[in-house]
Parts: structure tokens; sequence; C-alpha cells
């Protein structure tokens, strides 16, 4: 095989690939990315078996042909490299010469045999929706995952497809995230599916090298995602996902009106303390126009007033502070909405207007003081 | 105590003094900083023990008094505050009342008797040099201290005043680093004192935050770095450096001028094989006009090819990459002139015109292969 292309433009194809590449695999040809050239083009191949990305750009194919080199050191050879053009030629025994400018490097690559092929798409349920859409609805959710195995489906993010609207939920047992968006297509199914977390903090990285139309295709169980020349595919999880529409309370009786970052900032500077005290604890006191927010630890003890509107009753509650920042750091809009109902009652989090968001936490019960 | 001062000063002020504060110190009380106000000045006071620091910011002070109080706490709440003015209290109980807008916090304080008392000066041997002219000496010969402490004056830097020169020299046994500059005075005695390099290391942290003039002064067994509002002091090192001049050679056989930018960049790329390999070798091969420098692994090798002008003779010698590297990083000028005589005798690197610096590495013994 012989071929040349552009530095900056196989760089830019290394780093996206690189993300599914493994540190730790046992199956030696994993370390590696499979470069494949003809027509004037090359193709990176690269997976990890839970997650594979595909990668396409301009070459100038004297020789086709395809070769795994090694992904750190190749990805780095490149980057330290001068000149704008590299060199590729390989052998009959896979040694590969790589040249730009006045430096020659030779590597020793692995045969292509035993390189997994990637997935087979099926031509059903293909939908797409804007780069900026999906990585918002991803932000919004991931962070709510289960991070212990005891339901592994729960580890994931459940995606929902109704008409054109696409919903993302995640929700770990103490609270829940719901976000949605809009789709391009009107849907004449339902859909549904479970993407493990690990998978979408990936592609949500190299969303972020993308902007315009994401695809997404499905195969049996597997989801693709195609921007502009990469394919990203994920392995789905299996199982049942809780019916987390019974989870979220209809009635309030205390329903507030809060500035966001008023909110957020009292909260981190509670948590300064709550966290000294290890058990995260801030305790809100909700009046009819002001929010008391307090927060103790042996080192010393926290304070903070919020100008709120509350057109329901007044009520203490407490809640773990690193699920209300998280939540508070994902909303959009200058104010939000507050719905609960009792001390041991969730707390629900959604827009001032529109159904783009709910967030539902679960509060601490706490000794009575007075 | 009753004071008020900018959350920007203080924010800034913490910061730097947060660099005199160890994290794993047995002393409680090290773990804090010391607040002092009087006369509408607020001084901040840390140490380690090794290394200290003082501080002054303007702040208006209702009531003078100290308190010691929790550098991590108080610098994140400091940094968390909405607001532009912070305002301080204390009670008799050295509990300290924090507030900012509609934020209050009660922090415990600790009583200041104990904390460790600033090291007196003694006014001889004053001299000064400009911030930047330090940062640059620094970096250029700290990287080449001893690393382990089998000699513990070569885990430190050594700083030598003769007449208006200031020279600071690093050696470890494989490379040897002199870096040399200008002081604004003509000292009447020469001086030398050895400073442990974590210490050199924080107050080139410190400097970059300082333009202008560093005012340099002793005791008995400390060295104090004055810029502006800060003072920078730390212990010296005690014992005998070795006589380094000894050290590097007179005569060169071979003498070859290169390109700076050339050699770093082909021997970052050899390195990365050479890594690999875990030996770091780089093998350079000096022609009359072009130096050969090959590096080989199981995984690959390397050959570039870098254009140089050699007055001497031609010469095979071998290098630790890494000792290469770390001197070419911090080399000013386009080119340099590396003079050796053998294959077993050092590599020194010298400026083309001046006595700026001399970068001192030994090479590495390999079998001859052909």
């Amino acid at each position: 095989m012989k071929f040349n292309c552009s530095k900056e433009s196989l760089m830019g194809a290394l780093n996206i690939a690189q993300k599914a590449v493994s540190s730790k695999t046992t199956l030696p040809i994993l370390e590696g990315i499979l470069f494949s050239v003809e027509n004037n083009n090359l193709l990176l191949r690269s997976t990890d078996l839970e997650i594979g990305i595909e990668i396409n750009i301009p070459a100038t194919v004297e020789q086709e042909g395809k070769i795994v080199l090694s992904s750190t050191i190749t990805g780095e050879l490149i980057r330290k490299m001068s000149g704008s053009e590299v060199f590729f030629e390989s052998d009959n025994h896979n040694q590969m010469k790589i040249s730009c400018l006045l430096s020659n490097f030779t590597l020793k690559g692995l045969a292509t045999d035993e390189f997994p092929a990637f997935p087979e798409i099926i031509e059903d349920h293909i939908f797409s929706l804007e780069s900026s859409v999906l990585r918002e609805l991803i932000r919004g959710t991931l962070f709510s995952v289960a991070t212990n195995e005891n339901i592994p489906v729960l580890t994931g993010v459940k995606i929902e497809l109704e008409g054109n609207k696409i919903n993302l939920i995640a929700l770990d047992g103490y609270r829940l995230a719901l976000r949605s968006g809009n789709i391009k297509e009107n849907m004449e199914d339902d859909l549904s599916v479970i993407i493990p977390s690990k998978s979408l903090s990936e592609i949500n990285k190299v969303l972020a090298n993308y902007t315009g139309e994401v695809v997404v295709k499905f195969s049996k169980n597997q989801i693709f995602f195609e921007m502009d020349n990469t394919q990203f595919t994920s392995r789905l999880l299996e199982g049942d996902f809780i019916n987390y529409k019974q989870i979220i309370p209809v009635e309030k009786t205390t329903q507030v009106r809060i500035n966001r970052r008023l909110l957020l900032e009292s909260s981190e500077r509670a948590a300064l303390l709550a966290r000294e005290g290890k058990n995260n604890l801030i305790k809100m006191d909700f009046n009819q126009d002001q929010l008391i927010l307090t927060s103790n630890a042996d080192i010393g003890d926290v304070y903070e007033v919020i100008p709120i509107v509350n057109t329901g009753e007044s009520l203490k509650i407490a809640f773990n502070s690193k699920f209300l920042i998280d939540a508070l750091r994902v909303i959009d809009g200058e104010e939000f909405i507050m719905d609960m109902t009792t001390s041991v009652g969730p707390g629900v989090l959604l827009p001032v207007e529109g159904t783009d968001f709910v967030y539902l936490i679960l509060p601490v019960r706490v000794a009575e003081e007075d």
C-alpha cells in the first residue's frame, strides 16, 4: 500500500479515532487503528468492542491496501511531524514507512484479518437532529446515571422517540433527569433504546467537532451516529428501564419560582461546608418570599438568603447538595420552577415555560430541630 | 477584629499565600493562613517550615487583631463569593464571621500563638534583579537537579554572585546546567548559597504574578525574595557543592553549529520510539555538513537528517534523549554550538555568542555496530 495525505486532516481524524481505542485491552490488535486506502480515500477505523468509529479523509492513493498501526505511537509521531504532507508506504511484511520532510520512520504494523468488522446497519428507524440539540440532551442527563451496576440498565441513558419528539432519561434511585428536544422527522412508530453512559460521553466528545446534522441509525443491538465523514457506533443495553413516568409526581403543595444563578451560587458555597461535614446536606427553608439556605459542619456554618416567589405553602426540606448543584448547572433559563409536597417528597425542577426538562431529586430526612 | 477588603485583592493574595501551605502537614496550624490587620493593612502569612510567604493588601480596619483560618476552606469560600467587598468580624473565641451580600459564614479559626514567626532579615548582601531575568535563570536550571537524595546539596540549585554577575547551577551526575545573568549592583564580596529545588519552583510560580524588580536578602540560613507587596522566604541547603568548573571540559575536537528547533523536533520524534525501547537512547552521527539521528525499538525505527556546520572532526555518539530534549527546550537563540571530543566524553551546549548558558550532557556508551 502507498499513499499520502495532509498532516492536518490526518491528525484531526486520528484524534477522533483514538476515542474508541481502549488503553487497557488484552487484545493487542485493539490498541491499533485500521488504515485502509482505496479510491483516493483513507478510512480509519477503531473499536474497543463497546464503541466503534469510522472516519474518512481524502488521500492520494498510489497503491491500495490496509494495515493496523499502533494508535498511540502513530498519533504521537504524526503530531510531532513537521511538514504538511505525510507519505506512507508498506511492504508485504506489514512494515510501514512513514516520511515527512527529513524524517523517516519505520513502524511495525499488524495484519488486518483479526480486526473486528464494523456492524451492519439496518435501514429502519432512521432519524436526524441537530448536533447542538443532541449535545444539549446528553449534557442534561448524563450526570444522573447510576454509578453502581446493581441494575445494569440504569448505568445507561434511555432514548425515547414519540412523533417528532426525542426524550433522554437517566435515573439513579436518588434523582431523575429528563430532557426533551425535537427531531427533524415524524416517527411512525415509537422507539426506545438504552445507550451505555460511557458511549454517550464519547459521542458527546466527537460531536464537539461537528456542527450541522447528525443522522441516527440502528442495527439489531447497535446505534449509529453519522456526521460528515464520521460514523460512531455503540452497543445498546438490553433490559427493561424503570417506568419513569410513574415516578414524577403530579401534585404539589409548594410551588416556587427561583433565580437559577442565585440558587446555584448559594448552593455551591453551602456545599463547601456541607462537604467538610461529609453528608453533603443543605437545608432549605422556603418562606413566602425568601428561601433560607443553611449548612452546618464542625469547621463552621453558612446562612444564605435568596428572594423567591412562593405560590404555595411554606416548607422545610433538605437535599444532598451535589444532586441539587448537578441539576442547577445544566438547567437553561434565568429562572425555574420548583414543585414540592412535603419534606419527605421529591423536589421537581421544571422550566418556567415549555417542557424541555424535568429534574427530580429525593430529599434527605433530617431530625426536627425545633 | 473587624475589617473589610476587596474580594478581588483578597483572592489574589490568597492564591499566592496558599503556595506555602502544605497539604500534608501534621501540624493543624500550618494548614491555616495567618490573617493580621492593623493600620488599614491586611497581612497574610503562610509557611510549611521550608518556605514562607508574607503578603500585604489594603483593608478598612475597624478593630485590629489576628487569627489563623483554614487555607482551603477560606480560599474556596472567597472564590465562590458574589459581591466585590468581603466583611470579616471575629469574637473572642476565634469564631470568624465572613459576609458578602446575602451570604453569611461562620468559620472556626485558631489562635495565632503557635503560628511560626517570620525569620529575621540581616541587611547584608542585598542585591536586586529583574523578575523576568530571575525566572529565566530558574527555568534554565531547575530541571537538572538531582532527584535522588544521595548527595543532598545536589537536590538544590547553587546561586553564585561575582561582581554584577549571577550564576545558577544545577547538576545531577549525568548532566549540568549553568545559566548566567546580571544583577543591578556590583557585589563587593562573592557570595554562594544553595536553594532547595522545591523552593525555587514555588518562587518561580509566585514571580509569574510580578513584573519589575526583585530584591534578594538573606538571614543566617534563609533567603528572601521581595516583590511589591510580597515577601517569599526559603531555607537554604547546607553543605559543599561540587566544584562544577572542573567538570566543564575546555578542549574539543568536534564543534558543530546546529539549528535548535530542528534538533529539538527531531529528538522529540526519535524519543517517541526510544521511550518504547525503554532506554531513551538516540544515536547521533555528526558528519561534516549533516547530523544523522537514529533510534531503534521493537516497534520500529527512526532516521532523521539535520543540516549542520561541523568545524571539527566527524563523530558518532549517543545520548539519553530526555537529557538532550530538556536542554534544547530552555536554550535561547535560533542556533547553538555543541562541543565534543570522543564518544565517551560529554557533549557541551553553548550559545553562538556570549556566555549565557552551558549545558553539559554525559553520553551513553553503546556497542560498536560496524
